[in-house]
């Protein structure tokens, strides 16, 4: 059975312990966001998932969307949700208040979101996406744009999409073959097909906002030549009331492996009406915009469904009574004990643990940081959690879904037969699992990014944006004996990952192959010591706190230390593994596949 | 899309080339398994498999079965597909010349239901789960019940399946409920609920024979109190006319995550009239025979559908144009460089291949063990090729499995979203793959297996059959240069792998919760010792033939290079996390999960 109650404590812990988050309210615009006013919201928004979200995800599922003339209807029971949903502003927690919205920081929507994922993934993908365009909207639009789409974005009454993919295009977007070409009113007419359009067509909200990649008759050939277009479902009149269709037909939605209440939508644009967004070809930074937050949006996915995922396999493995302790019978008098006794059972649960509540205070820590980015005062502090954000949301993107699907992966094999059963709900979260590290760019893409780009950028800035305060912590903790057992696999780790990226940023000067030879293994040995950082952090919190020795903070340590000598050692083998190189990749000729 | 071709010159190279398996031909009763015959087989199962099988897979998962009034019926094009299947005496291939078998080599048969599974997991499914059956009651079922019963099965007029589970147990039999009353006539009367059943109830044979475990009025508590019995679903009269319908029904068939067209089913047993198989409360015991038969067949499985999942992946990489190689435009005449030109892609295809080859050399291996341990005339090479088999089948079954899940999702991480849709039959291979990893006991239970039972029995003698001529092999070309690049990765596997044994057998000894603490590490590591050793074996091979400079021998050297460059290190960081030890995994109290 699919078991989800928001970990309050944890998410306190993390927020207002580990990160004092409750400096936020310091800065300009987020007064408001004490950590009492943090915990109530995030109060009611576990109510809202556990309670409305959750009870939807079975049979979103098996009911998922359907398509019949254009139209799209989701499961039934998504309307009244979305409704509850909207009604109670969480589409405007962290939207501008200039627009409607309340001005909370992201972190306190990030966290949310946490929860939304875990509770129902495919739903999600509805604010996510209407999240993402009017950020798009907000910062790159005209003013009359913005004031004619933003407000009803935030109130959930229309609904935003991005349209990039084309059946020939996925990850090149220079192949893209939807044309603009401009109207005498300041207008343009759109024509051409999109596929995997999240969220492009359904029952939820009046109006539908695309945000359209599309080429204009003068534009250059590649990348370069891209721009970006509004183009809404229904034309809005002056008063915001609606106006006619637009040229946008939904041609189909696809049956997919997973999130089935999520419709997946093929469209048509047929000379629809489009507004430009930015300068003409620069469509693809502007993009990036929505892109960046997408990606730690879509890391967020992976963690929530990891630990829906370990909650489950926890009622399981506490209720399943198969076979005696190894050590003899824990509980004799039962006809035989409960699985959770086995250590193999506790290794997979651990490990969903463990990275599921440090994944957990890495996202949050980025979320912090992309507040800072906005808002502090001081331009250098502005740019340094800016540094960091970029550095780590390749990161969090691929490490994140990874660690989900594996979550998702081990609550089945826990379950044992059951888990393989649709009934029981666990296998549906290794489907919903798997297209996080699909969509948004693919985990490879993301690896791509983190060594192709962020490694080298501004001379190794963003590097320095991590390794300088990790190496710090360590420093400072090297005699620390309780801390011991924490900083000796982080030193390792960390030295491996220095070594790691002097490797590949000389070896990927000379040949950038070699850089994309290591770039998946990077990225998953990066990821483990950042996660690595978070726990040791974590761990020294909780030693300080009663001395680690009883309650919530005695089992932080007690996951700390399963962290640190059961998923650590990886980064060895990764090592190893990247330091391998090219040859063993690119040696063999395609023809030889 | 779903793509495969047998891969027949790589199970040539393994079988004929590698394990000399023309050395069969030798032992009494495998006269005729020459190598052209062994060839000519395979290439006649080849086409079924491809032209028949592969075209049903992806209908029939989308159809998969159905369930009315207690009537099971397969997928459309099932029905054929079985005919053709045991007309061509594929069921009969290995089985008994004694009761219609053509006693062939179980290698023979192995290398056939490879590709079966590769083209067909679920259809595999029906003739797996008789064979299976066949094989079980030839060895403990009494003459009356063998003629009665075995030549139809070989036919496969009638087809078989086992039945332990029930809603309470699974991996622990001892919790079995069904009963089983003796009757005057010798009989018994069989009563109780199974659940899980493959095969249970469907249209392809005219009758179906289950065996039953269930317990006798006077059985004693747990695994010893469990019998075995034969029940049909139709009562076979004298003449082998089917007779009146036994006291067996099916209520109902599971809706699953995957194999949607093979029959998992609940069977209800009400005084369904049974005939004991070997003695009473021995059940187990004789269950066990065909257990391991199914354990390998099972891990076959995992390389079955690995290499369907490769071949898909690699076509795709090929045909897929996306963005250019890192090195500049590799076709620039194109819009795009095909996606196989990218490291990262390389890295997926090599990973799935690597493990697929290796899988099967090591798998065929073991096969050809199989067939020594039953009909070579040296007692003692009797006992040695059983021991092997005995270790490695738990190896096989969890190591083989995991791979192909992993290899399922490699391919669809190598189509992007294109792998997320049903339409490409690609994410079928995620769903499919995933259950191997569960029945015939989960890959926790194998590791247990092998720690718990292999390693110490017999006083380590079946882990010698394993070091012995590795650590051989491992000394006779330490000098040898060309040899090492592949000798070295292996020693230190090997190295590891046998300090690892050590403490664990140490640690075991003294509280077995050590042993079950390092199981799945273990088991991982060996595996990547063993599949190390046969990728050495191949290198070596292909290094003498034409020196290994062109052709499929020069790919076989490359693709060992990989294996042993960027998978064999893995057994570094296995090593570290199994002798972290029990504490981080029994530390945490139940109720702090």
């Amino acid at each position: 059975m699919q078991v989800y109650k928001a970990p309050l404590n944890d998410m306190r812990f993390v927020l207002l312990d580990l990160l004092d988050a409750g400096q936020l309210a310091q800065l300009p615009g987020f007064e408001e966001a004490t950590p009492d006013t943090i915990t109530s919201i995030l109060e009611e928004g576990a109510k809202l998932c556990e309670n409305v979200l959750l009870p939807l995800n079975r049979s979103g599922d098996e009911h998922g969307c359907t398509y019949e003339n254009g139209v799209v209807r989701t499961p039934p029971g998504f309307k009244d949700a979305y409704k509850a949903f909207v009604e109670a502003g969480w589409l405007a927690m962290s939207a501008n208040p200039e627009h409607g919205g309340q001005g909370l920081p992201e972190l306190v929507n990030f966290v949310f979101e946490e929860m939304v994922c875990s509770s129902n993934l495919a739903f999600g993908n509805y604010p996510l996406l209407s999240k993402g365009a009017t950020a798009l909207i907000e910062v790159h639009a005209t003013p009359e744009l913005k004031s004619r789409y933003v407000p009803r974005l935030i109130e959930g009454r229309w609904s935003g999409t991005m349209c990039l993919t084309e059946p020939q295009c996925g990850t090149d977007l220079g192949l893209i073959r939807t044309r603009a070409v401009p109207t005498d009113g300041g207008s343009y007419r759109i024509t051409g097909t999109k596929i995997f359009i999240t969220a492009g067509e359904h029952d939820l909200s009046e109006n539908i906002i695309h945000l359209v990649l599309a080429k204009l008759p003068d534009a250059p050939s590649g990348t370069r030549g891209i721009s970006l277009f509004l183009v809404p479902k229904f034309m809005p009149r002056a008063d915001g009331s609606l106006g006619p269709r637009n040229g946008v037909t939904c041609a189909g939605i696809e049956k997919k492996m997973g999130i089935h209440a999520s419709a997946t939508c093929v469209l048509n644009f047929d000379e629809a009406e489009g507004w430009l967004i930015g300068e003409p070809h620069q469509g693809l930074k502007c993009m990036f915009t929505m892109m960046n937050a997408a990606r730690l949006g879509v890391g967020l996915q992976g963690l929530g469904i990891g630990e829906a995922a370990y909650q489950s396999a926890v009622a399981y493995a506490k209720d399943r009574r198969q076979g005696r302790s190894l050590k003899g019978a824990a509980e004799p008098s039962a006809s035989a004990d409960p699985i959770i006794v086995h250590p193999d059972v506790r290794r997979m649960l651990l490990t969903q643990r463990a990275l599921n509540e440090g994944a957990r205070a890495l996202g949050y820590f980025v979320a912090l940081n992309l507040d800072i980015a906005r808002k502090h005062p001081d331009a250098a502090r502005r740019e340094e959690a800016d540094d960091f954000v970029q550095l780590m949301t390749p990161v969090v993107k691929a490490f994140f879904t990874d660690c989900g699907s594996l979550a998702a992966n081990l609550a089945v094999q826990i379950h044992g037969g059951h888990g393989y059963i649709r009934e029981h709900g666990i296998e549906q979260f290794v489907r919903d699992s798997r297209i996080p590290q699909l969509y948004e760019g693919t985990n490879g893409i993301q690896a791509l990014d983190l060594v192709g780009r962020k490694l080298g950028q501004h001379n190794g800035r963003l590097l320095r944006r991590f390794f300088h305060p990790v190496t710090a912590f360590v420093e400072e903790h090297k005699g620390d004996e309780r801390m011991a057992e924490f900083i000796e696999p982080l030193a390792k780790g960390l030295d491996r990952l220095r070594n790691a990226s002097l490797t590949i940023a000389g070896r990927g000067l000379a040949d950038p192959e070699e850089a994309g030879a290591a770039a998946t293994e990077y990225l998953k040995l990066f990821a483990l010591v950042a996660v690595g950082y978070m726990w040791a952090r974590m761990a020294k919190l909780a030693l300080a706190k009663n001395g680690g020795d009883n309650g919530f903070h005695a089992t932080k340590l007690k996951t700390a230390r399963f962290y640190m000598a059961r998923l650590m050692p990886e980064t060895s083998s990764l090592f190893a593994q990247l330091m391998a190189g090219k040859r063993t990749l690119m040696e063999m000729g395609a023809d030889e596949f």
